[in-house]
């Protein structure tokens, strides 16, 4: 029997253009040469920080690139942070960050999550009860694993109580350009950036291994963010950079971004149908409208453990969805759809069925 | 008047072979596909590690490739040491990594560095009188900044304590393939691999932008790096990971490494006998046979600030050689060379015998 897995959110293999990759790196080794193979500031290549502040609306020292975002969240972590200090995260939220927040010896407090994202009063007691909030990590836009979208109203409220507490929001977007349906709600970035850190990548809308992410930011943090950069890896690497900006100047990634469009909205579509077909009575979900997810929770199951033993019986692989919570998340699947081939997400639905209903 | 700098420790612009690594990005893209453009197992690119393994005559699960090296001394600094940890170090050492320990809040043991490498006598003496010391970083090969090379017998003492006391020895050797006259001394990794971890990378003879560096370790060490570099970035990008190894596997590295030498050794004659012809009786200094450095210890000057300062109005730029060490070296002037062309080195040589003797 064909293996399927439900696990890990990457992009499908197909989905990553190889050719238009080749092309950029020639020719952006070529054309920008030393400028891009020594040691540079590590900040990032200039014109890239400038082609992202463009297309944001914001200036380029607001702009800092990464090897991927992770490792920017993880430095905010360590400076201005301090261990002991607390960081709020949504509950489920992305698993290795809680990981990142744990190893730098912060305090996390977790925050149910709601259909229409945070639960804000949940949050606003905790703060109004003394907790010394200093940092609070979000997936505003198709959330990590839920595929959950924060709604405008909950986004102003945030910012007002970041405003009012003192503390600073991170709000991670890796999928925020992947709507595939719906219309688009304001970043916090773009409502709050003074208190706020967009973290974003190429990973999911080029491809991962270029490992290019950046950071949207006030600059006194930019600056602190880049001197602890520079002492740990110097600078990231030009060249991947270059290559990104090459690929947006001449057009392909607007392009691309449509094929992939496409492509994830109608796996998207196939894996609500099915969940509709085969899960309304055993489990409850949120419809999303983009990103990588969706996320089930199991009615009557006290530990999925048994359920991921059966599944691997019926070749189906699914990862343990309590890594996503702090506490609970026994009865919680993560079910990625953009890696999987459309019939794959129908046979591996009515798998997921069989061994929920045996 | 023409500004020539003698202050960081870069490969000059013209030593970077541009049009092979156009050439190697282009084709391993091709060849290699989603392979080096997906997220990938945090150790690096298969191919890589396995080439470095062959040609150091070790195992590729001995080998992690990470974003250049200094990345992974981070990770070594932060998983297994804890704060409070001792890590000894020659004194004076690359600036970089006395920040790095004390950022993870380890406390720094400096010992002497002499002529011939790290004064074991008085390590031995500390170890002896109850320095718990976990780990020592030591640059054996052409040392930053002083350009000095520990000797055969120093090494096996170094390893001999370190078995004896139980730490580990962290060997970073970035120019050791970068000697222009004399006979290679084995490594301290090839001497007691079980007690070293060597550093090394592509940036010094390749380039420093595409930020590949590696580690050879024992395997127990190298499975809690890749856990650590997991959880911070993911993985290293294998697209510059497959240029290296294309770049390799053509002979591009080999034939590269000739003319580098070549170039390299001319500019350390130069600056050598520029030493000799004007700095005799103000300064003294270890002459060297490879790397990058040459470190000038001058005779009766307090505080080289004053220096930098008359070097200033000359047109030359010096950096302040206290910060190489933990305590003093207020009369250290590092003399990086390659980056210099002959006729600057000249002139700047002279241009500093003259502000020392005015």
């Amino acid at each position: 029997m064909k293996q399927i897995s439900f696990t890990r959110g990457v992009p499908p293999n197909e989905s990553i253009p190889v050719e238009k990759i080749a092309e950029c790196a020639h020719d952006v080794t070529l054309q920008a040469g030393p400028s891009i193979l020594q040691y540079a500031p590590a900040a990032g290549y200039a014109p890239l920080r400038q082609l992202i502040a463009e297309r944001r609306d914001t200036s380029a020292e607001n702009v800092v690139l990464g090897q991927g975002s992770l490792q920017i969240l993880d430095i905010l972590l360590h400076d201005p942070l301090q261990p002991g200090d607390v960081v709020a995260v949504e509950q489920p939220t992305y698993d290795r960050v809680l990981k990142l927040i744990r190893r730098a010896g912060l305090r996390i407090l977790p925050i149910d999550l709601e259909d229409d994202g945070l639960n804000i009063e949940q949050l606003e007691e905790a703060l109004r009860q003394g907790e010394k909030v200093r940092l609070i990590y979000v997936i505003p836009d198709f959330q990590n694993p839920t595929g959950r979208v924060m709604s405008l109203q909950k986004r102003v409220r945030l910012g007002e109580l970041a405003q009012q507490y003192g503390f600073q929001i991170v709000e991670d977007s890796p999928y925020r350009a992947l709507r595939y349906a719906g219309e688009k709600i304001r970043s916090i970035y773009e409502l709050y950036p003074s208190q706020t850190i967009q973290l974003s990548s190429f990973s999911k809308i080029i491809c991962p291994g270029l490992r290019v992410g950046y950071a949207l930011l006030p600059p006194d943090i930019a600056r602190h963010v880049c001197a602890y950069a520079e002492d740990t890896y110097i600078n990231p690497s030009y060249l991947n950079q270059a290559i990104v900006q090459c690929f947006i100047e001449r057009g392909y990634l607007d392009s691309h971004l449509c094929e992939l469009k496409d492509r994830y909205r109608q796996r998207l579509d196939v894996m609500q149908a099915m969940l509709e077909k085969t899960m309304t009575s055993h489990a409850t979900w949120t419809p999303t409208q983009g990103g990588f997810f969706i996320g089930l929770f199991l009615n009557g199951v006290d530990d999925n453990k048994n359920l991921i033993t059966r599944a691997k019986q019926v070749a189906l692989n699914l990862s343990n969805g309590a890594g996503f919570f702090v506490e609970g998340g026994k009865n919680f699947i993560r079910l990625p759809f953009c890696s999987v081939a459309p019939q794959d997400i129908e046979e591996g639905i009515q798998r997921l069925a069989s061994v929920i209903q045996p």
